[in-house]
């Protein structure tokens, strides 16, 4: 892990000073998604939004990843059915397309694996695969757009998710000033802001926040330099392997929008960004930086703030009279 | 009330055989909402989304009046802060403007009283309306709109429920099959649904379900004619005027878009359309429907499924550093 970091950081030293060319930058501006299946977007969407995925009938994946709050809940971690608090930060859903792996420790390789985790997650929607299809499939309105769309007359959880997966796809972000900047409008960006660019470059969070998400491109020990103090008993990537080198190593997670994806870290417990900016400063570069650098780097991250999606909120199709009822308060 | 009963079905009785002019009809197309301030609106939907306005950050306006589903739950009761469980089935919010009063018991006179109540209801939002202004008084985003819609520098809880209450205002649901028929198009309706409105008009139906929301303009006992079994401890009107004669009445509620606000009647208990139908025959008209009747009562009753507002997702403006964080799992 510590030659990926030197690495990295050697690998963009040389584009620190220059900024006048987005393909000589670490970070590249979000493309618009190629390839996407209309059809299953539009399905897709009234999945993320139905709380009959969950066995209470109450929560949906929008209500922790809340298109209205840049694809998060904002709170250090989620409330799962029965009010269970849940074991680590919701990330944000919007450019989640964009990491290499899905989740802070990985165990999904991609948005489609991941979609089916909360479903039947008892501490999260705790419902269940079997459950969730033969509750579709009384559903006329799904029945016929599942068919429409896949051209099946049975409804099985790999529709599911995929359709949930295609419509996450959609939830990027373009459009922020960096990437304005970046594309060629020279004063998208402040000089503040330029000057915080420079040092989140010159300082080293390029190492690990690089790309075209900022982020999520690589696993990282949380505590390079120092240990980060929680009471989150999460362990990372190292519950995936099993290897204790891998211990506190977690996805980077993605800037693009980290003004709206508050509170911060895995453990969500720093609220603010010139907090999370000073912690990841001398943690993870061994760098203490002053009050003025420290607000140049917040108001560079600032920039970072896309589009958000426009979403028209779906309808989602009534439950017939056969379709089996949520359990919101019973065992 | 019971005088109020019969006034109503002999003003109805001549009606109820000619159907070809919506003005002698006894239930009227929805009007478009007029008199509308459209920035209280876009502001007021900002707040029927956020969160924020819960203690917990996690429950909005939105969630137990979820306008991707008829604007209900879908619950027999609503989950509250804590996974509390509400007292009363949710109300839908749609064309809740043309409800006489408030509530179940009506104990709000209009929307914006209405509105500030499940934000302070320990059992719902359990916030206090102090809290949620001071919280919005942080939020730059929220201060600059306030006083761009009011005028003012600083928030109070009447202009965040008289914001809330214009929203609301909007979501009606006009252009619905019955309404397109009674506005003249001969073929929006099938034989099997005029004769379901023939059925609706000449039992007693339109005794309580008159007018443009097809309900919502009088409170009337639940079990005239036989007694409602419930294990539902809500005492109706009664809660609000203390007379024991207001025992059980409850506001009629609204039939418009009733095909998607199941579970029915106060207690929430009911979870079809056909057995809402056929108890509502036996305990307020003391008539058993046959099946076929009952089918075509349904099959009027599905016409009534309006429009549904298209909502584009609000994007919340952020809290800032200095914004109290909500309290999900503390005390």
């Amino acid at each position: 892990m510590k030659i990926h970091f030197l690495v990295a950081a050697l690998a963009f030293a040389g584009f620190s000073l220059c900024a006048n060319a987005a393909s000589e930058e670490p970070i590249s501006p979000i493309k618009p998604p190629a390839n996407i299946n209309l059809g299953m977007v539009e399905l897709g969407k009234k999945l993320f939004f139905d709380p009959r995925l969950s066995r209470s009938g109450f929560i949906s994946c929008n209500s922790c990843h809340n298109l209205s709050m840049g694809g998060s809940d904002n709170l250090p971690t989620s409330i799962g059915d029965r009010w269970q608090q849940g074991p680590i930060n919701s990330p944000t859903v919007l450019n989640s397309s964009l990491n290499f792996v899905q989740f802070w420790d990985g165990r999904a390789a991609d948005l489609k694996e991941q979609a089916g985790g909360p479903i039947a997650n008892p501490k999260e929607m705790a419902f269940s695969h079997t459950l969730a299809v033969s509750m579709l499939q009384t559903i006329p309105g799904y029945v016929r757009e599942f068919k429409q769309v896949f051209g099946k007359n049975t409804i099985d959880i790999d529709q599911v998710t995929a359709a949930i997966a295609e419509f996450e796809k959609t939830l990027v972000t373009p459009n922020a000033r960096f990437d304005q900047w970046l594309l060629g409008k020279k004063d998208a960006l402040t000089e503040t802001e330029k000057q915080g660019y420079a040092l989140f470059k010159d300082s080293g969070c390029v190492a690990c926040h690089y790309g075209e998400a900022v982020g999520g491109d690589s696993f990282q020990k949380m505590g390079v330099i120092k240990a980060y103090k929680t009471t989150n008993p999460a362990k990372g990537r190292a519950e995936v392997t099993g290897k204790d080198a891998d211990r506190f190593n977690f996805k980077v997670p993605t800037l693009r929008n980290v003004e709206l994806t508050y509170p911060y870290f895995h453990d969500g417990a720093v609220n603010t960004l010139p907090e999370a900016v000073d912690i990841m400063g001398q943690l993870q570069l061994g760098k203490k930086y002053t009050p003025e650098e420290n607000a140049k780097i917040v108001a560079f991250l600032k920039t970072l703030t896309g589009d958000q999606p426009m979403i028209l909120l779906p309808i989602l199709p009534p439950s017939a009279d056969n379709t089996p009822r949520p359990n919101p308060f019973g065992k």
